[in-house]
């Protein structure tokens, strides 16, 4: 994928301060949580109206059971003010037509987004921002479609990483068609007021910073577990061990060189570097694939069951955030 | 690599609770901090008798001046009582004679670790563990010299994550030639005395698990940042506000299998599956040599600074290890 050009000027701009009408678009484990992420974002000097489109029968159900559970208790009382609508095609004109800004959290699938985006096109003012939670869709990629095109300077990837209402990381990512003024708007938006880690990426790439990132992970992993190295739960004790800690203070590029000593990073690539090359050279071999995914997956479920119980899980995620 | 065969009985025995005499070879970063692990762990019930092995002329003055950073106020006490050799040749019989188990530190390099347990081999005692802290190297690459084969069954790699006196995971590999005894013990040891979590592998395998993980991770961190994506700060921003955190929590299949809600991890496939293996399809191209390491290693400089601050930073992985 190519570099940006100059992209072209904002259809209309906004302040971050006026981004008050949030609707999301698709509210599974994602939308959820970053519907959490709104509605606790930035209070007490600050709240966001929501909008809720998602075609599940149970919308008003699965909204007040699963919300609350994501929410200081002090917050469930602005639970009923979010407009809830189940109707793709009656309810999408009066989902999107107030919004500030619309958050797209449907499915992993390049037709659907750009459908959506030409769905929604007719109707959106021109100053509203379009947001998209793929995990791996470049913007580009969801502006095919002729009438979606149009929407271009406006659109880009705000790409959260799971749970958005705890992980402060969210990953901002222009297409070349994506202006300026909508990319450093919506920057500031997350960061001033709903006090979030935006990162914004050079350039698009399939899976974009974090995903790439992980699955690279996931992929050693998945190959350790085919190839009977360790358990998959010899893998997370591994990895809750000794990475995650050590990476969730100090990052990773900081704490290789940290590790290096009085010589930085050079002298760990002096003293590990060829142990390094040696593992990327036999990693490199033989990945993937449906079998790989079928082995790992019955372990985990025999390990962990499914669904996996969560319980504590965020309350612990964010005291490690606060360390 | 092979699995293992049955391995022959061990040369002698010993309890858990019988290892009290450790020599440390080679007191670079990881040394030294498994000298911190060693006089620290199993307090007050439990003492370890600490002998160090390493040719560097100011050793006595290295250790005074480092150890402390790393330990209680209340064990600065026990330093003077490690006692310290520094002529490899001459002190080498002394340093090993008494020890119940040595854990070699020394460089990263078969050769040099070979010759180092054909040296030692004249002088242990039958029931002495011979545990390597390598990185990458299996031990059954380290016995290709004769002499030091004999010592194949008492040999295992014992591989912490940087820093150990911190990080509680410690890799046990066995070679095919390890005994079950001195595996079990070494195991034990860890887990009862020294309170680690130890994982044991079922293979060798070149970087072991921890490595072969952390280093898929830094190969596409290198290839995000050489393809311009992303500044390592960019990289270091991800990692600290996702994957980081996360796993520190919840491992990372538990974390995917979590993420994919009521299905669990097969319906994490099936959600997010497609763009896992276009990631992977694309990212497994055009990896590696010198040149990248030359680019990310500049910019961690410009970003961090050589030598790297690290204050604080165990601190705060404790905290997050007790969360």
């Amino acid at each position: 994928m190519t570099t940006h050009a100059q992209p072209p000027p904002a259809t209309s701009t906004s302040s971050p301060s006026q981004i008050n009408n949030i609707t999301i678009i698709g509210i599974g484990t994602i939308g959820l949580s970053l519907c959490a992420l709104y509605i606790s974002a930035g209070l007490p000097t600050y709240t966001l109206a929501l909008t809720i489109l998602d075609p599940r029968p149970d919308l008003h159900a699965y909204v007040s059971r699963i919300l609350p559970t994501f929410l200081d208790p002090k917050l469930h009382c602005l639970i009923p003010s979010i407009k809830l609508h189940t109707d793709y095609a009656a309810d999408l004109p009066a989902a999107v037509r107030s919004a500030d800004a619309i958050h797209e959290a449907g499915p992993e699938n390049a037709n659907w987004k750009g459908r959506l985006w030409a769905d929604v096109a007719p109707h959106v003012a021109p100053h509203t921002l379009l947001w998209s939670a793929t995990s791996g869709i470049p913007a580009s990629a969801q502006i095919a479609a002729a009438r979606a095109h149009l929407l271009a300077p406006r659109l880009l990837v705000v790409h959260p990483y799971n749970p958005p209402h705890i992980l402060p990381l969210l990953e901002l990512v222009p297409s070349p068609l994506t202006s300026l003024a909508a990319l450093s708007t919506s920057q500031a938006f997350f960061s001033a007021q709903l006090k979030r880690s935006p990162v914004v990426l050079r350039k698009e790439t399939r899976g974009f910073a974090t995903n790439r990132l992980a699955f690279a992970l996931l992929r050693e992993a998945c190959a350790l577990v085919n190839e009977g190295v360790c358990s998959v739960e010899d893998v997370d004790t591994v990895v809750q061990g000794s990475m995650g800690p050590r990476w969730a203070v100090g990052g990773m590029f900081r704490s290789y060189a940290a590790g290096g000593g009085e010589g930085g990073l050079r002298a760990f690539w002096e003293k590990v570097g060829g142990t390094v090359g040696e593992v990327w050279e036999e990693s490199a071999k033989g990945y993937g694939g449906e079998e790989w995914e079928e082995t790992v997956t019955k372990q985990v479920q025999r390990a962990y069951g499914v669904p996996v119980s969560v319980e504590g899980r965020d309350e612990a995620t964010r005291r490690v955030l606060e360390v």
